[in-house]
């Protein structure tokens, strides 16, 4: 029965090698005259150097805690055989914990890289679409561009976990213990964890670092357009886009669709333990077969995307999207019935399926309300708008109490597929312990099932973006200029709903990962009513915000050192600014100073975010439920605030610009800027840095585990 | 032994009679000519018939709670007696509970009533000791004003408590099980929420409206001075300080003191049900007594606030505020050792004291910590200021991550008090079940005793800045402003640490009365593994985000409508805007703006916060213990953010106004205006609203546990 590992592995090589398909067919579209040429190997410069060098910080850190992970765990380090005391199996645990750490840690830079690398070629390529055949080209190549990084996240995540599944669970059955096994598991989700955690918080310092300097300076100070070759932080800024939006956003889902994984897989040995051992690898192997669904549904959605002349881009990506969603949708039905037939706990296997439903129809629903209160077909953005007549403090005010809103209807959506999927849960194995969290498991799989689908969707967004930049700075006629900012716009609403797909999925992950947890250290009950778990709730809800200051400051911070450094350009290059021949700007400059910002100013709050659950667990194992607890659901909230916040605001902006309000160049224009720059590092740094932090969290204690209870 | 009680009353009273020398003393003084008197009245008027208006809506408010009390709220309806079925005492309780209800209510309605009535009397004699004897008589007036407030509250808490213990558990013997008596007890805390909740929102948003309103139209588009006689909404600026700033924190301290008097009493009848019937009665009756030292403390503290010549205020001040809590800590020790000798199961009665002084240095420090973030003595005002230059957008990004890094000094001093107290509780009696639980409560009251003093020091400052208003309005001489401007200055401090104060306070007493509730509904276990508990907890903590939403949504609108009306009185009444004879503003139609905005938009979140616990308890316990849990934590912290990052725009403003980095005109200071404009809704509405909201959802629980347990 293990061997069907083998299928879902082949599943995802089935991925890999469609991602690799696409990736060949991007790189032999025509990549323009010299002058894109020259631009888009400048980013893409940009982008290698900074994920280098990020990965050099990252080698350092992952070496660090794989030497922590095999030293400091193990489990049942003593054994009783015949009445002899021998050293347990259970000491091997660190070891093995800490080589699928490693393993889980590569395979996401390895995506990191192969999407960067991907989007970088891709953008200038699809500027040159856009110029030589129009908007249906541009498209396809912007897509599959962010089809290679979707399928390649989600299908490294499933071979990783199936060859972890294989080896360590069904070969080399040196740790039987299911603790164990399950610490070992998790091990591959916290390798996805650590490198999620920097990746997104360094590309998110680097890209608004780089977009607040290019902006302030550039567009008000100097007075010259977006993306202009003279502004000398243009091309750090384009580098941003991919650091941030691409390998940050890529590496996020990528955690969560691991997570998500990991976190039925290490509940199912006490969920299916009345079952027989049959049983237990059965309701292991289940989240890996749902996976495997997704991502066959999801490479066959991908055919779905075609620009059809005439009509609005939106609908090839929704096509997308809802495909991908509907076949995994009914893939699930069979798979749930075919492969718990025979469990004998398992009474009502539909259960499990309305499960992983209840979870996908939340994710869309919580991406829905996003696109509710950020998107100007909706009165939200319209209402900012117009509070921005009355100046930037009433923009301020207006965006940050819509922003407050939209967690309302994201926490029932949240809570509501929770009730479901429990209850569900329980319904399909009745008057089994910890079947209904099972169940919630399940439902953050359903969410995250379609993450290749997710990642191609929202990866196209820079990719577009890139190339109205390239197409900007190379001199391209208006046209081009105008499909690609199509494009664009609809990579905003796409990005949008991703955001809230991935905080969604991020909660509920981070829910299951957190039962995990519990049932890991042998706690059944979580207790509020003690002291410590109380403390630990208090310091745990106090996290998001401290993370959440410690970012918006290193943007601060790091735009302020741009900003100078743009200026000192503009004084001491001659001609600068006035755009005359041979005045060329320093770009490599101010890529240097995000790059090494970035790196520096990551750094506090991750470590912080990965060493306070150590420490918390070491005291108390339910002070860091407690702790796990508080910051879930304030992270949770922060995250859908800051990002709804931010998207409403920018979008406000947008609205006027396009001739609303007056337009352009108004008071009620400016106003509507400082409500998009304050809503930048919000939408862009701090809020997607609360789902790794939910997530890393969780991780975290699951993997550490077997130390607490030492 | 419980005819103790009369002393705690008999404490009372002499609070309550100092308050009325006070009010004597101030109402004697000089309250100037005729154009004062007259301004001041209309001040009066304005606040008077805020009150009176927010009184009817309460009244009807209250009825109706009384209703629901007394139909729906009964325990143990059937007794057994000689093994006969028979009618139980329980089903008293929701009678009593409903009438000690009311009792509560018309309590914390008489001081608002008094301390208001008091407020507006002394800010015009203010005034007029600033012009005629210079800055020590304006001080002893203005804060002899507050100390009636003060003195009223802590004075009309003690006593009705004292009297509702006397009446329902000492003679009326109905209700002889705890669990009712800790209803009937709860009820008189109920009674003070309900109105300081209204109170709160209601004057949170009145005072805002009329203050954006004011200085959005007069500042800024007519060009005008604060406080100038020309702008129609002056008057309602001024008394939109008294509902707000003195009626509003009182309602709300009061509310704290009484909280956290009921919680350890409801407490005291499991953690002493070992020692006896007279241990029970002690432990009930020990919070009276610490609350009775509190009070003396206070009275004699009043005495140490004497301006010298020469000396500075601020001394004056602080010499009440840190004689009155030297006092409480010496005389609690003292009350400790005697009271609790002879109760078998407590070993170490200075062990509670330590509870009892660990609050009141969490008070302090969490007061401290406010200051160091909002006064700009300290370097946070000060970069924020510097982030001004920079523009609007710096200004709120720096104020927000500063605002949010704030939290976490408060957080840490808030479970270190938690730590402290639990532990040195359980010291104080080993091996008894919620010892640690009751020391938790007893820190709460120890950060709350000196109330009479806290509340003093509080109201003084809307008095000074009242006097300011009146002193610019009938035309004095500049030095008479400077006088009580630095007056005024002081009170912004003070009133910066009294909110930290009342936010700690509020996060405790939550804490305590929460405690309460689940000792109550006989949960020894709030299992947040359970499914229904984590929804509950997600609920609760998005409702704090929901309800800062919607306040800042009412001052928004309300603010709006302010605008309309200062626009089309400065449009239509002839010669207003220049000054001219006999042009007098409408000043009652903006009075009645404010006042109508201000009903109408309090009841909508007031109406959640008392309704949706009901709902939450009614399908699950421990869904509501959750729910009570997340809107702790989450409001604790978005009222700490609020609160410092509301108070360090309004200094960083105030700090470029006093001429740093270029003084007034310039645009660094326009983009602190921004700031401020900000800051102003956050916190002195949504963020002061936070403090009721977390007290009354859980003493709402407390007071319908009985209603969950049918």
């Amino acid at each position: 029965m293990e061997y069907w590992a083998l299928v879902t592995g082949a599943a995802a090589l089935v991925g890999l090698l469609v991602a690799f398909t696409y990736s060949r067919m991007v790189t032999r579209e025509d990549a323009g005259d010299e002058k894109m040429q020259s631009i888009a190997a400048a980013i893409r410069e940009g982008a290698m150097a900074f994920i280098r060098r990020e990965y050099q910080v990252l080698a350092v850190f992952v070496l660090v805690v794989f030497a922590l992970i095999a030293i400091f765990i193990w489990y049942k380090p003593v054994d009783v055989v015949d009445g002899q005391r021998v050293i347990g199996s259970g000491v091997y645990t660190g070891i093995y914990t800490a080589l699928v750490y490693v393993l889980g840690a590569i395979c996401s830079m390895t995506a990191g890289f192969v999407g960067m690398n991907i989007a970088t070629k891709a953008s200038v390529r699809t500027t040159r679409g856009a110029e030589k055949e129009g908007i249906g080209k541009a498209l396809t190549i912007a897509f599959r561009g962010g089809a290679v990084m979707g399928l390649t996240v989600a299908g490294l995540g499933l071979l990783g976990l199936s060859l972890v599944y294989l080896v360590f669970v069904k070969w080399w059955q040196v740790v039987t213990d299911p603790a164990g096994q399950a610490s070992i598991i998790a091990g591959f989700g916290l390798g996805a964890s650590s490198v999620a955690l920097f990746a997104r918080v360094g590309g998110g310092i680097y890209t608004k670092a780089a977009d607040v300097g290019a902006d302030l300076v550039g567009k008000v100070e100097a007075g010259i357009p977006e993306d202009d070759p003279r502004n000398p932080a243009v091309i750090a800024d384009n580098v941003g886009d991919n650091v941030g939006d691409v390998a940050g956003m890529g590496a996020d889902l990528y955690e969560s669709y691991v997570g998500s994984i990991v976190a039925p897989i290490t509940l199912a040995a006490t969920v299916f333990a009345l079952s027989g051992s049959s049983g237990v690898v059965k309701g292991m192997l289940l989240p890996m077969m749902i996976a495997a669904v997704g991502i066959i549904s999801s490479v066959i959605a991908t055919l779905f995307v075609r620009s059809k002349e005439g009509s609005h881009p939106a609908r090839a990506l929704n096509a997308g999207s809802y495909g991908a969603a509907l076949l995994t949708t009914i893939g699930t039905l069979f798979v749930v019935i075919f492969w718990l037939r025979g469990v004998e706990s398992v009474k009502n296997p539909v259960g499990f399926w309305v499960s992983i439903v209840s979870g996908l129809i939340a994710g869309l629903a919580i991406g829905w309300i996003s696109e509710f209160y950020t998107s100007d077909r909706f009165p939200k953005v319209r209402e900012i708008a117009k509070s921005s007549q009355t100046g930037p403090a009433t923009t301020i005010l207006a965006g940050f109490s819509e922003g407050m809103e939209s967690t309302a209807g994201a926490i029932i959506m949240l809570v509501g597929a929770i009730a479901a999927a429990y209850l569900a849960g329980e319904w399909a194995m009745p008057d089994v312990a910890n079947s209904g969290i099972y169940g919630i498991a399940l439902a953050a799989i359903g969410m995250l099932s379609t993450t290749g689908m997710t990642v191609s969707v929202d990866a196209y967004g820079p990719i577009a973006d890139n190339a109205g930049g390239i197409s900007e700075m190379s001199g391209r006629p208006p046209e081009v200029r105008r499909i690609t900012d199509s494009l664009d716009a609809l990579g905003n609403t796409t990005a949008a709903i991703a955001k809230g797909f991935a905080i969604a999925s991020a909660g509920v992950t981070a829910l299951a990962l957190f039962k995990a947890y519990t049932a890991a250290v042998g706690i059944t009950v979580i207790d509020l009513a003690r002291w410590q778990t109380v403390v630990g709730m208090f310091l745990g809800g106090m996290f998001p915000f401290l993370f959440s200051s410690m970012a918006i400051k290193a943007v601060g911070r790091a735009a302020y050192d741009m900003i100078e450094e743009v200026r000192r350009q503009f004084r001491e290059i001659p001609g600068l600014k006035d755009g005359k021949e041979g005045a060329r700007p320093e770009y490599a400059r101010c890529v240097d100073i995000s790059t090494k910002a970035a790196l520096k100013r990551m750094v506090p709050p991750a470590t912080i975010a990965i060493v306070s659950p150590v420490i918390l667990g070491l005291w108390d194992v339910q002070a860091l439920a407690g702790y796990l607890a508080g910051a879930l659901v304030v992270g949770f909230l922060v995250a859908i605030f800051m990002a709804n916040a931010g998207g409403a605001w920018d979008n406000a902006k947008k609205y006027i610009e396009a001739g609303n309000l007056g337009g352009k160049g108004t008071p009620t224009h400016a106003a509507a800027v400082v409500g998009d720059t304050v809503g930048d590092p919000f939408k862009d740094t701090a809020g997607p840095c609360m789902n790794i932090m939910i997530k890393v969290m969780s991780v975290i204690a699951l993997v550490f585990a077997p130390l607490f209870l030492r």
